[in-house]
């Protein structure tokens, strides 16, 4: 049976380390970190994750500013609040959420932040440091990043001798992922769709990392005996076993299957997905010390 | 027996393709390609290396420049040099020679170099446009493209249920290779020093790239039979068989156990080497075409 990664008390752990972090700045180099969060439109679901990031930050002792733009804004406009954020002293991080309303160009955005204060690591500037190895001053994506604690918080820092799989390709995650894996010494395989089979190259993983937005799709006889599951997706399905119209949540791995075989899992939920916003607060105040010219904590 | 992936042919095929869209580009927008080589010092191979990338880029019908400074440079000349470089319109490709002599900090002067002219895809931006999948503005590092040509050659352009091992992890070679390779559609394993079994992760790989510096270290019974060997390794060994004193290159990979395994295989010398110069060749009209707002061959 495996044991639970239990993604909230490592998530709990890194804020307290952040908050930690955000004092040490305020008394050393008397910095208030600054989180900038820019919102198009009026998504519902977006403005719930806005709202709790702002939130949260400020629970960091972050100083939290939140710019709500018309579904209608032009991108100049939306370019020019980037450029005034990057020209901000008092904002360390700058985050778009996306998705943007369909007519704006969200790589264009995206890439405009300054990768210094791009603390969702989506800069080709921070993907090239990644790759290189440049992890002092890079800002590395969230859930990655996030998954890559729990990794380290199973195994160690350095993996070496073992193999890691991870399954999905995206530059969000699977890339990304597979970077911070090799950079730990593991050996590392990318599959994805075009893997020929994708459970035989899932059973060799002592690490497998799934992020392909199908619901459980990697099965109970995928998995390596004692294998560490990382599970990145996260999907809502229908649960009429719940009760009429009722629905839950599950991941990519079929989890009941998982369990009986793996050695340790993230639950879904519970697992990476609170990791990912305890990262953006730590990129923040890393971003934050960093500009402060003070020493930046490493998460 | 391993058929002979010819390097030599292959770059000559790639030297014409780009000596016909260097003639497009002045025909079409007045433009000669221009590269610009820099050399600090005077290590004799460097300046060979030099030399032979001059004439190569004068036969690709380019005007070539070289800045040939003394070994006593200092760092801000270095740099203040790469910045008129930067800044001149008629130069579109900068190459700083490397080893730098050991007082010059190589990675600031490399990243110093504007990504667009970026010949040598050994910037941060370029690795970020790599990992990010973007080929549109980016440039690939000069070894990983040639060696990509040639399992192109090979396997066409997608690699889709086909397993690819890349032994060897630096940001030179090894890492970008994977990226091209996972960009193809291959299922990607990052193999190196801290891999268990080395010998049992090759025996996987329908495509296996050595790229480790060890000479002959690649064994008969590491390769899958009929597998595509592309050996990145160049190494000087003495070759007392062929008289006193003499020697012979030599590749990562057991040449004679291989051949008797493999189904195509690069040999050392005469494969991977000849595409690296080709390559920058090609990066160069590449360059120069997008500065020239005119559409860019790919290679």
């Amino acid at each position: 049976m495996a044991s639970v990664i239990d993604g909230k008390a490592a998530a709990t752990a890194v804020l307290a380390d952040v908050t930690a972090a955000s004092e040490r700045l305020k008394r050393e180099a008397g910095v208030q970190a600054g989180l900038a969060v820019v919102i198009v439109g009026d998504d519902p679901a977006s403005h719930v994750y806005v709202a709790s990031k702002g939130k949260r930050a400020e629970a960091c002792g972050f100083r939290s500013v939140q710019h709500t733009l018309p579904a209608d804004t032009e991108q100049a406009d939306l370019l020019a609040l980037v450029e005034r954020l990057n020209a901000d002293e008092a904002i360390h991080g700058i985050l778009v959420q996306l998705p943007l309303p369909g007519h704006l160009d969200a790589s264009s955005v995206t890439q405009a932040i300054r990768p210094e204060k791009d603390v969702d690591g989506l800069t080709v500037v921070n993907a090239g440091k990644l790759m290189s190895g440049d992890r002092s001053s890079g800002l590395v994506s969230c859930t990655p990043a996030g998954a890559m604690r729990l990794v380290r918080d199973v195994h160690g820092e350095d993996l070496s001798g073992l193999e890691a799989v991870v399954v999905g390709r995206s530059n969000l995650f699977g890339k990304p992922m597979g970077q911070l894996l090799l950079a730990a010494n593991a050996t590392v395989t990318m599959a994805h769709s075009r893997t020929a089979d994708l459970s035989a190259v899932c059973r060799r993983a002592d690490i497998l990392v799934a992020a392909t937005g199908r619901a459980g799709m990697v099965r109970g006889d995928w998995i390596k005996p004692g294998a560490t599951i990382i599970d990145v997706g996260i999907t809502r399905i229908d649960a009429p076993e719940r009760g009429p119209g009722k629905t839950r949540l599950v991941g990519d791995v079929a989890h009941d299957e998982a369990e009986a075989v793996a050695g340790a899992m993230t639950p879904v939920p519970g697992g990476v997905g609170p990791m990912t916003i305890a990262m953006l607060m730590a990129n923040t105040v890393i971003a934050a010390c960093r500009q402060a010219g003070i020493e930046a904590p490493s998460f």
